[in-house]
């Protein structure tokens, strides 16, 4: 039937049958809604005082908590869920960050575990975990943000490997989130869900694409989720709402049966890792995916690996690289007084030194561009096409994308040229690596990330410069919260000075978010990045690092 | 100057500056040519006749026999040097399978190893090593078989990483070998070099690509040299000359500055390794180039892999898959006596067995199409356009790569869509390998190769279908060579009971070389893969499998 609804009936029609699966107790009445969304940098203290304490002591802890007081049974696989489903339906009604809700088949499952308790709890029994809207789950949609994929739900045998995995280690599936159409933007918008509020401060972008996941996280409605990121869209958001995001080396999680855009585009692959509050949590997460569902024997894009999660000892003469810029677009003084922090930490610790870590600017332009070449190297043509099997508007968004120029779609030896430049990059960044002496080859690198927060409507007011060179380089990130934004101490830019049109542009968006004081307290991001692409040791390193701030 | 030549003067230059580096000395008159030639079946026993016996004992050899000579001072490096390029100049003149002739930079390096020997031998020092065509070396050309390509040294700056590991060895390099053009054919031949002969029996081609080296291990001109495989091309002269060739598994060894057609196309990708006459040889070049030079650290394509050269020991409960055939393409009676071989051997060995590996015949089709498809995604225009640059006219061994049926090149989209194809069909066949219970899953398959070899011009009367879907997978693959044709026991195939017209052409074939008697003795090849990528098990069990043979 909802295939012959003119777009906006369908989309409406999708939302009801979303927001219905809320039940009336749980819905927020507008007025209240008003308050928390005028609230802006509230959210979590508003959603506090509508919960029971109970439920606020389940949805603050961490996993590794949980599982202990599952373990002893202290607590409910029926009463964590309830927890989490109740505070996800509460966010969502503010920030607006699912795109499909399984509350009822969360409970079903959780009271089926309660009632057929193993002796051994699995690795992440009771666990709720939340999933971008990536993820295919039986009798479910995946949209991709795209109208034209709804009300199309996935089968048994389309189900995605890693949620195959997920329920095997007794996690529990409560909800999908929201992303951009096609994911290929930092900002989370669709004509079918509308806009993703971020929910540290509801007056920036949750950022994408995986913003539904960063939004609702933020807010403490799931400990931890999936998300994806083939130029930004786990670290952005995990940046953006001060949580943990893990971009692995290709091949450390599966991606099999995950619906992606662009599938079959391999150079710059998409991977998949999780968000989370806790960064324990997501160590411990990884390592259940990694070392015990084994990915690489039914997944043949994984690699066998281990991953090492019950130690945090660095060894020996640990280098770390800091990157105090690019020479393209300078750092905002919160990014460098976080850099400091964290430079004073290492070396004022015995065995630990840092390096300047600073690459051409040459190099780093070369690894942007050959990233933005990939992206729109068909030229919109799939996005244009997903958009007119519903025909939905195109968002504006998405238009630095489809570009509708006139430009055909790269041939196949244009598209293997610019796979060739990207290799001859990723070469020349190994070779620069290799020009340090070997006791001052960094171990991990610090970089910065997304400079900052940017306003509904001004995506294309930040930049990404220092989140798609580690997409090209395919090095592990985590993306880390250092500190917040103090607009006393970390004054405006100047830019009289700037270095170029792009620059300009990010400062002076600096200035105005500091002198409005609208970026005040929020989270300062960071990425933990590694050249020996070892997701493990930049977990390690993180782990050492959070233990010592 | 070279340049502004016509095309077959330009090549006629080149093919005097290679001929001119074989001292006069080495020269065989016309007389002799033409009787070695003649002899099809004994090249090897031929050049023998013509070489002093400390040459004869010396090419005969192995690399590790060499090795232990070289220890204990029984010989020099020079010796060594000189018996190998002595050989390859005779060979060379019968077969046609040298493109660059090193001996006086050879001679030099042997030379200067011999005055300035280290206490400690480096792992390959004063060993002789052959390259295919691709390999760039300072001061010589890459040709690639195209003779627009000639006259172009490379730079020091240019020298592939694997040749620069070489020489970090001790290695001495002292001859590149023939290629096809473009190397996309099984068949070698170029309008610079001529044809390449097989010199195991001259009425037959060497195969390609890697077929100079092919010829050149065949009649013991070399020990081992490094080929490259996109489509068999280290398998196909290995099987043609009953040698060793591994084709590993992607990111082993480095490729890092090694020319190639296609450069920047990731799907089904090249790998380079070695052929060589002895086993134990290629395990130890492969142990020294994985373990000693850690190619991870410096190609960012190398994946970290430890390759373990000293153990023969299979783990218990081993189980090797036999593969009787795909259900398209029959095969001869000497691949079933080769298989039946093998599986007896497994099947009376205590804690081994065999089990049937018999993927259905649509996911072989598909795992051939898919290769097929990616051949020719480009319509021809770079093999097209290398040719156009020199004005050489195209090859006949090369029409079916470049079609010239107006079809304009894949789209961005359409190799997308064809890389999902190769990512699905990969994946079938890992279900397929999953769906063995546990303790029948193989460790290893023994499958067919070549089938059969092919006379010059009959290069599209044979089959690539037990050959290309093993690059489409990524398994490592070792040819391996077992027996030989015997046109008594292995009798002609019953061609009205083919199953498709390509069966019949491949029986029909057959039939033709039995009843000539010209396959007589020819060897028998198969391959040893694995579906676990792990190169080292393929080779462990070639070496428990030839100790039994």
């Amino acid at each position: 039937m909802a295939e012959k609804l003119a777009w906006k009936e369908k989309a409406q029609l999708k939302r009801d049958q979303l927001n219905n699966k809320i039940k009336h107790e749980w819905k927020l009445d507008d007025t209240t809604i008003r308050r928390l969304k005028d609230d802006k940098k509230n959210l979590i203290k508003n959603i506090d005082s509508l919960c029971p304490s109970l439920e606020n002591q389940i949805t603050h802890s961490t996993i590794i908590k949980l599982r202990e007081r599952l373990d002893n049974e202290e607590l409910t696989c029926h009463e964590i869920t309830v927890a989490f489903c109740h505070r996800a339906a509460l966010i969502h009604q503010v920030v607006n960050c699912l795109s499909e809700i399984m509350f009822s088949e969360a409970l079903k499952v959780a009271d089926y575990h309660d009632s057929h308790r193993p002796a051994t709890l699995p690795p992440l029994y009771g666990i709720p975990i939340s999933l971008k809207d990536q993820c295919n789950i039986d009798g479910v949609d995946t949209s991709l943000g795209y109208l034209c994929r709804t009300f199309k739900p996935k089968t048994k045998n389309e189900e995605s490997l890693i949620v195959r995995f997920l329920r095997d280690l007794g996690a529990i599936i409560f909800v999908k989130t929201t992303v951009p159409s096609s994911m290929m933007a930092t900002d989370t918008e669709s004509n079918t869900f509308g806009y993703t509020y971020n929910s540290v401060n509801l007056g920036f972008s949750s950022g994408g694409s995986s913003g539904g996941e960063g939004s609702l996280i933020g807010a403490h409605g799931s400990l931890l989720g999936l998300g994806t990121d083939i130029g930004g869209s786990i670290r952005i958001p995990s940046s953006y709402q001060g949580l943990f995001g893990l971009k692995p080396t290709f091949g450390r999680l599966p991606y099999l049966k995950v619906d992606n855009s662009f599938e079959g585009r391999e150079t710059i692959p998409s991977v998949i890792g999780p968000l989370a509050k806790d960064l324990s949590d997501l160590r411990y997460f990884m390592n259940c995916i990694i070392n015990t569902c084994k990915p690489w024997t039914e997944d043949v894009k994984c690699i066998p690996y281990h991953f090492d999660y019950t130690t945090n000892a660095l060894h020996n003469n640990y280098v770390v690289g800091i990157w105090y810029g690019d020479g393209v677009v300078d750092l905002p003084p919160s990014d460098i007084r976080a850099l400091k922090t964290c430079e004073d930490l290492v070396n004022n610790t015995k065995g630990m030194k840092t390096v300047k870590w600073e690459p051409s600017s040459e190099l780093s332009r070369e690894l942007f561009d050959v990233a933005n070449e990939a992206d729109v190297a068909d030229s919109g043509n799939e996005i244009r096409g997903e958009f007119k099997l519903s025909g939905e508007p195109l968002l504006d968004i998405l238009k630095p994308m489809v570009l509708d120029d006139g430009r055909p779609p790269y041939t196949v030896n244009e598209w293997w040229d610019l796979t060739k430049r990207v290799y001859n990059a990723q070469q020349s960044l190994r070779n620069y690596f290799l020009s340090f002496p070997e006791s001052e080859r960094p171990d991990v690198i610090i970089s910065p990330t997304t400079l900052m927060p940017f306003r509904p409507g001004d995506m294309l007011k930040t930049t990404l410069r220092y989140i798609l060179l580690f997409n090209v380089l395919n090095f592990p990130s985590l993306s880390v919260p250092v500190g917040s934004v103090n607009c006393q101490i970390d004054g405006p830019m100047d830019v009289s000075s700037a270095l170029n049109t792009e620059d300009k542009m990010i400062k002076t968006y600096w200035n105005d978010l500091v002198e409005s004081g609208d970026i005040e307290g929020f989270p300062i991001g960071l990425q933990i990045v590694s050249p020996t692409f070892d997701d493990n040791e930049v977990c390690k390193f993180a782990s050492w690092l959070f233990g010592k701030i």
